[in-house]
């Protein structure tokens, strides 16, 4: 038999909260699970810092990435199989794309690329196309199909159901990631009918479409969505982790261009700070390296360093207050001037974080991210783009929600044992007593 | 107002997966939480190699502690508060004693402790009494403060009644840790109804005491205790990384008495190496510390470690068969001797694991752990012991049950490139084809 | 002691699958729930003819008023308490308010009240009013504490905070049966974080208002409260057994009214058909009353009566179409007199059904039903209305929705052995094929 | 096609919240479903009285029936199906069996049956295999489904392996009204993993066999079950309930006999009085039914009739002690005589009642009820009775619990208008204080 059609001898499961049982008969995925590169995700936290602020948050992409998986077994092989429109020999590409769909990803994700400017995106086609474990797996399938799997991800593939099965509005990954991050964070949010979801979804020729009966299912996806959003993702406190940790990574850098002499030499980050991080450097880097580091440069002479790696690791944060950048420039013009005199660098101590997100969009052909729209396939045989249908989505269709924070160390500015005026007068201005 | 009874102004909370809130009024307890030695425990995985097997297993020694809080606070504030034999006073020690029973633990306990030969009950001590942001919170409610804590937690205290919430054979600790362990875990053990249980626990003069009328739900909590050290606590592959992470210790600590030249020095480990850690140097210690040598040790010249962390981070883990040591010992002896002749050191590839487990059992003074009964208040007024009202739990009082196990690296034997003859007759004796 | 302030010796708790355990201390409220005008409500269902649909729905309004009891407990014992606007000596004027709001229920309340135009909140103030074991109850706290629950429920009372627990927009009722009814039929909508908007609610003068940081709790419920209407209580096939329940009803009425002669006298239902039923009658209906004549009317000569007791009992239900009344009048029209020339009369067995509903809405003063809007404090103490804070709840707001079905038995129309050409006619107009 | 081999064109589902959707796609399933004889499970609670204890076990065996079709469709159609020893042709059999098995029972089977000495299973049969239109479904499959399905539900099937799928010592019934039962009371006993059973079961000759890597979960049913019994199903409360209900059964049936004048004549019951209920008679019985019956009794001359049908209705029910009624049996006797001298029945109002239940047992030949033991099927091929495996169940194996209360109605013997001494005496005996 060939490679891609091997089964398990025995069907093997992982035990999982969120979906209960993850099941593995394809010897191919029982592979990738087991190469270094998979395993790898185990320390990297799915929801990077905000376990600073919901403590059950410390479950990693690998359980993420298993559940997206088995969320796409279940749709080709309960929903979709024996469907005219879905081609059965698409199905491998699907279970891998959707395993595969996080490789790329670093410790802390969102801080790293930020500051070193990078895009996961470009890792996870390299460690699928390069010299890995993962890519020897995959070309046992066939030469191509480590191309095949890395389109799909890039979305640049001609299989646009597949794709969409992945990266739409409404996919296997969000649907994993809210259920799961409702699951450990333990909010009530981010509950949906998944299994109702999954049952009316249906094969079009390039996209997943819903069948009608499942739309207040689907409603209740995108509500669930809106609230995790706004109660967990953007939490400020968890905001304020993330900005200590892009100031971190921002400060060694900048050391690091000086030619400052660390006590301890941040090898691993060496091709980051320099802008051109090869694959095998970046896949060295995990959690536990990043933290390492973080937690030995404690020792470092340079003050901002080592303070704000004690911040990060012993949480003590940044405070904040919320913050218009576009009516209050002046005043935070003021304010940098007054930190600076106050002898606290507001280039590190000083940060305006926004966070932006839109619920849901209909298609906007030619705008900056085209989204496609979620398609409803009406008893009728019509398709019906959803907020055409929906009341509570047309509601909210489009309509984009930003928040402005600016974050200080409240703890410094307390201590008026030096610079107690302009202590005084910042505090002012940020409207805090004390 | 003095320190011990202030309150914060307004509660604080944290969301919990597992009790949903916990909830924190006295400003004692949101200091303690506050300091560097307990914010460690973010860094401390619960239930160490288990994420191996049950890959939702990543939660810390930190969301447990703030849980047997929690525990202990309901116990206290909506149980005991008003009733004649519990003293108010010893309210503030209770939730403290809960707070910080495990700061003691450092990375992957278990293994550190058997490889290394020390307590961590010694360090949560140590920490207590020492020079420590947690010490200098406890001196703020009084100088003899510290010194009560710790002697609850060591069980030498003369509060026995504050010794059972914490410490027994049905305690916060416990009831925390079978919830906790079942719900990342995701597995359906473990679940019993903790509410009825608190509902009835009450104070007696030396223990706490549970209403007869609760008996089902404690039986319960025995049986879901039962079912979790067997499914989950001594499930056999994490059981393997287990052997994997105490031979990677013994192999590091053996080459560091041979004065091998470590590429990548094992800075944080020499004190623990030379059975003399330190507190500070203790503290330094976390998993992402550790993580980081192992990480490193991947390229180090030793072919035994370098092999043993590869396996460790790369989940390449050892194989087992059920063993019987007593009366297989000889078959044992072969083995060692055909391991060494086909060039593996059966030191460190060829283990020997007993997992050993007491469900419940009555008292018997004199014998080498006494164990505090579990007492039921009859409603006439008399104390009975559990097991002499339970059928369910005399059937299985007293009874040990001890499971033993032999790890070795089965891809090793099944390379037959090198010592043919001797891997198949290895692999015959271990009862292996192929 | 007085009797208000008298406290059982030892708490009472119901286990209840959505509040875990119910709790109980007051005498008065053990002996409200121990008279047998609160005992009757165990045979009644909580949700009518949903059942027909979602199969667990079975459960009674005993124990959803046992709910709503609870959740007020929980409100005025533990965040009410000691707060500075709200009253202690209106503690037990709320709990009972609570316990007795849906006292006046009947046996599918709906369809009887529409039938018999009526309105159950009569009876409630009759039981509580008149020559019943409740009022000897109440009465026994003081002459005239009968009137006040009476007049709290009535919403006529001058205590508007108490009023506002209990009926308003979000209040401890609505509460209760979204999560109770998601929990009995299964659905994954219902659920909201409860716990976190009661820890957020604050009495004031006249309402209780909700901090501003339980906004997305709060929005998430009236979400909830959107998908519980539209997916379970309108669902089209409980409509269908509501419409034949009261064409039952109607049926029989007019046939008592025609001294059409019963085999089995409607003894319980005389005084309703007459359009004067007393307390003393009402109190002796129940379900099991109704569906004991719904029974034994399956013999009766009337071919009507006895056709549609049998589709009530065996689930033989009307299919449906959409259809606007507005729009489709003459379409309407047209079938009455098809239905007539068929033999199936048309005012038993073409019924068109409309369900609406507002998911929240603001304050419109003068307006037909005034709601009270709901009010978040805000951290700097100003009262805003929800609409102008959330975006999701202002999208939503005022929007009425309305949903048309004409319900009809397809069966009837299936059977072409007579009138075969007008059915045919039918079946097109309604657009059914075969 | 064949009707035994005919699918819905679209599958149906039923929400359930047990096992979340049930699935039909069999037309054969779904007629019997529409019957009359089915539906009218709908009107019969799947647990007696126990509701007056536990107020959400509202619950109908309509519900209770489908879940053990779904179960056993689960193991069928997802487990056995393409293996070795399942004999395809057997699935629709084994459908229906799980559907219909308990199709027989009536309102409160267990008086209803201790009282008029039947067995449901006899109506059972007697639906399956008479004039109803569930057998006019079953016989469209062939002329000899009926019998079949019926043989397998009396267990004289030759089909032993089907039979042993819903009738032994785990079945889908039992694990079925376990996760239910657990469910609609809200206790946290009665949960195990179904789903791990399920996937552990493998058909064998004549039997069901379960893997031994599934065993913990098989020795946590039992658990559950055992906790299920003591804790719910025997609750001394319900218990009260049910002995009342007899006591009416019994009394109406003694005035039927003495020819007393109903007032409301019980037409329903004649034949049941008379010992020899039809099957069209029988399936005229419904809870409603019986319930009214009851309602109107109230009105009844005799006074014992109307009393206990008020304290059923109300909840009024008796009280209970501990009574060992081998050793107290001249205690007995003498409440019989005090009871008559002071004027209480005691034929109804003195009422020695028992429970008893066996957790689980291993074969014992030829004893009065034969069980099948619970076989595990080793890695090594061997077949193992549970009991030798496991230590927990060894240790319950075969010990029956027996427990034996004795109820009367306090309220009468408090009243001491009349009767004083030989009350104060009954309740000296009794251990009754007041």
């Amino acid at each position: 038999m060939s490679y891609a059609m091997e089964k398990l001898r025995e069907e093997k499961v992982f035990k999982d909260p969120v979906h209960r049982y993850i099941h593995v008969r394809d010897r191919v995925i029982w592979d990738l699970v087991g190469t270094k590169e998979f395993q790898r995700l185990r320390r990297i936290k799915q929801l990077g810092t905000t376990f600073l602020t919901f403590h059950g948050a410390e479950h990693s992409r690998f359980s993420h990435s298993l559940g997206v998986y088995e969320i796409v077994r279940r749709i080709v092989d309960d929903v979709f199989k024996g469907r005219q429109e879905w081609d059965e020999s698409d199905r491998l590409l699907s279970l891998c794309a959707a395993l595969l769909h996080d490789l790329g990803h670093g410790p802390f994700s969102h801080a790293f690329e930020k500051v070193f400017q990078f895009d996961h995106e470009y890792f996870t086609q390299a460690i699928i196309m390069g010299d890995t474990e993962v890519n020897q797996v995959l070309r046992l399938v066939s030469a191509d199909f480590p191309k095949k799997v890395a389109e799909v991800i890039a979305k640049t593939s001609e299989k646009k159901l597949v794709i969409s099965l992945i990266s739409s509005q409404i996919d296997a990954d969000r649907m994993d990631y809210l259920l799961r991050d409702a699951y450990f964070t333990g909010v009530s949010y981010g509950h949906f009918d998944m299994e109702r979801i999954l049952r009316v979804m249906r094969p079009k020729e390039d996209q997943v479409v819903f069948k009608k009966s499942g739309m207040h299912a689907v409603e209740d996806y995108i509500m669930s969505r809106y609230q995790m959003y706004w109660q967990v993702y953007f939490h400020p406190v968890s905001r304020s982790g993330e900005v200590i940790l892009q100031k971190i990574l921002h400060r060694a850098k900048e050391l690091h261009e000086q030619f400052y002499h660390f006590k301890h030499e941040p090898k691993h980050f060496v091709t980051l700070f320099e802008g051109k991080p090869k694959l095998k450097d970046y896949l060295e880097l995990d959690e536990s390296v990043v933290l390492y580091y973080f937690h030995v440069w404690q020792e470092e002479d340079d003050p901002i360093l080592k303070d704000l790696c004690y911040r990060f690791l012993n949480r003590h944060l940044f405070k904040y207050i919320e913050f218009d950048p576009a009516t209050e420039y002046k005043k935070y013009m003021k304010l940098v001037t007054l930190f600076t005199d106050a002898g606290i660098n507001p280039e590190y101590y000083l940060v305006l974080d926004s966070s932006s997100d839109l619920p849901y969009d209909f298609y906007r052909p030619g705008e900056e991210e085209e989204r496609l729209p979620i398609q409803l396939s009406m008893s009728n045989g019509e398709i019906r783009e959803l907020s055409r249908q929906s009341e509570i989505v047309e509601a909210i269709s489009g309509k984009r929600r930003t928040d402005h924070k600016l974050y200080f160390p409240l703890d410094l500015l307390k201590d008026e044992s030096t610079k107690k005026n302009e202590k005084r007068q910042i505090k002012e201005l940020l409207g805090i007593n004390g």
